[in-house]
């Protein structure tokens, strides 16, 4: 799928009974993906602390042989490696900048499996140097139910030489690991535009259902049709990449006056029946000034180098 | 794929050569696509009569076997059935409308491939009714190079005997041939929920592309992991269509709080580095207009039916 030069050669993890007795982690956040995380330790063998903000969440996972921590220091002076998955950053820092877990920490691992921006995955890089911490910036891009079988796959910044140590944790977690960098930012970058192609096509789903219920088409009458589209995505995906690098935008058969055709027709569509267009409409002003710039024979992902332009 | 009792069955064409030989066809409209619709009516064998405003564009297809004709009068009066495809429906009715296309299409067919909205069809299918002319309505999914192939995939909607006695001409196109129903806006609803689909999708791959451009990371490094997303939707399409359905919209393990939250960082990264995020700015919205009135826990499905509500 990829080549070498052009992406790192992803890991992948086959799980198996820690052949590390003597590796001990702990997860700190046991929403349904840290509980994912620290379920698939404790099934791999590895001493697994957990602690979570709200009291409670824990009670599965002890049970299957974690161990409880009643403070989130307690629970990072329990383990070489500390796993770090929480709502966002500002959870992150509320729980990590605090004395008592920064000197728990000292000289220790904190992976932050935590999904955010690269500027804060930067600044809590910031922060663990400065606190002497080792730290690993990470991206979990699939459900928390992949956690342990070879669907997961895990994206990973920071220093190499960490990442490599770290393997024993990820054997545990199953699936695909990727370092993509030493950039700590890099996981974030990834992880913010994979999850922008993820919920602007689920936005463009969730109209495309409004405007065809208008038109008495029912969504699981649509459904194969869509998952008909939805197949064609992934390979002009690939190419178009290999057009957007080269700077070539062939619009060959489907320039891009002819996709703004198409976008007003779904706006106007739309708008007869009362429904917001406003994803459309922001999508076709895009388009609209790429041809604006004289860019109207060239392929959509033109759009892609014009927004971009500083 | 489809069970039959959601979606009509399909019809697969294996091309033939003119088991009708006394079928004769017209082409309204030379542009890519009309080019590769007369060229594969010729290579069937079809006595196939072209006709284009823009005079030159005939000339690989008279070449091939076509028959020029130096009107749409004329060419309209060469064949029983005549196929219109332009570029949208203010062109087929600068065509259509004129004293002698309507004399000389009276009592014939016109099946009208032409890309535009559910009420333009409406309003074509009531002209041709004034004007005693059979009218079929459709609408092609798939790039002008698959016509022909078995790729192409066609809609069709309108009086069902009609279609039913046009598969002689269908036959020619090759590809996938599904009757929607006697509505003769359905085909026309179905392309533009379709193209809804596809150009959302366009555009969040394009600024997703620009947002990593701007972190540092190429086009071809994101490629994989893109295709990756994409390899996901077309399941999904089809399991949130059914939950849409039947009204269930389960957030389980991806709440739409949770989607909020990720678009909210989204557009902070793309601003970040005055990357337009209009496109994600009015997804977020939509998506916070559902978590507003009460769906927070819903899966981000529900957002279809909030912007679909009266
Ligand atoms: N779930 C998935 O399928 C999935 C998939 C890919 C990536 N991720 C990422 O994984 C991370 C965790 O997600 P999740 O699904 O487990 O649930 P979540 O709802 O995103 O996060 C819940 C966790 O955050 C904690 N939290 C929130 N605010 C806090 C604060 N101020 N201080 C301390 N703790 C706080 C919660 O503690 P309380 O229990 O005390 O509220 C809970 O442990 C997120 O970044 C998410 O984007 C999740
Ligand atoms: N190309 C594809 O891959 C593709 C795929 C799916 C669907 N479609 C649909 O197929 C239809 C035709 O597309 P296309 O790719 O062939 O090219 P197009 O650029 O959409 O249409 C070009 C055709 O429209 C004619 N035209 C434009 N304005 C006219 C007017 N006022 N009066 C008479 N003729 C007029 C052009 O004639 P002149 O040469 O005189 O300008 C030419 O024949 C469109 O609705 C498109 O959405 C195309």
């Amino acid at each position: 799928m990829s080549s070498p030069s052009v992406t790192p050669a992803p890991e992948h993890s086959t799980r198996t009974r820690a052949d590390h007795p003597a590796t001990t982690v702990t997860v700190l956040g046991l929403g349904p993906m840290g509980r994912a995380l620290a379920g698939a330790f404790v099934d791999a063998g590895l001493r697994t602390t957990v602690w979570n903000r709200t009291a409670g969440r824990d009670r599965e996972l002890l049970d299957r042989g974690a161990v409880g921590a009643t403070s989130a220091a307690e629970a990072a002076a329990a383990s070489k490696v500390t796993v770090v998955c929480l709502v966002n950053y500002e959870a992150v820092d509320a729980v990590l900048r605090q004395d008592e877990v920064e000197a728990a920490l000292k000289g220790r691992t904190v992976v932050n499996l935590t999904a955010d921006t690269p500027a804060r995955a930067r600044d809590t890089a910031a922060w663990a140097a400065a606190h002497g911490v080792r730290y690993l910036d990470g991206a979990i891009m699939t459900p928390a139910t992949t956690i342990g079988t070879p669907d997961a796959v895990f994206l990973n910044s920071g220093p190499e030489d960490l990442y490599l140590e770290l393997a024993p944790v990820r054997a545990a977690l199953g699936g695909t690991h990727t370092h993509l960098g030493e950039e700590i930012g890099r996981a974030a970058a990834y992880d913010i535009a994979l999850l922008d192609i993820f919920w602007t096509a689920m936005a463009g789903y969730a109209h495309a259902m409004a405007v065809a219920g208008a038109e008495g088409v029912t969504a699981r009458e649509l459904a194969p049709f869509a998952r008909g589209i939805g197949a064609i995505l992934p390979p002009l995906f690939e190419e178009t990449a290999v057009d957007a690098d080269a700077g070539t935008y062939s619009g060959e058969g489907n320039p891009l006056t002819s996709a703004v055709s198409s976008m007003s027709h779904i706006v106007q569509v739309s708008e007869s029946h009362g429904i917001d267009a406003g994803v459309m409409r922001a999508a076709e002003g895009m388009a609209r000034r790429a041809v604006g710039l004289g860019h109207g024979q060239d392929g959509f992902i033109r759009v892609a180098e014009v927004i971009g332009r500083r």
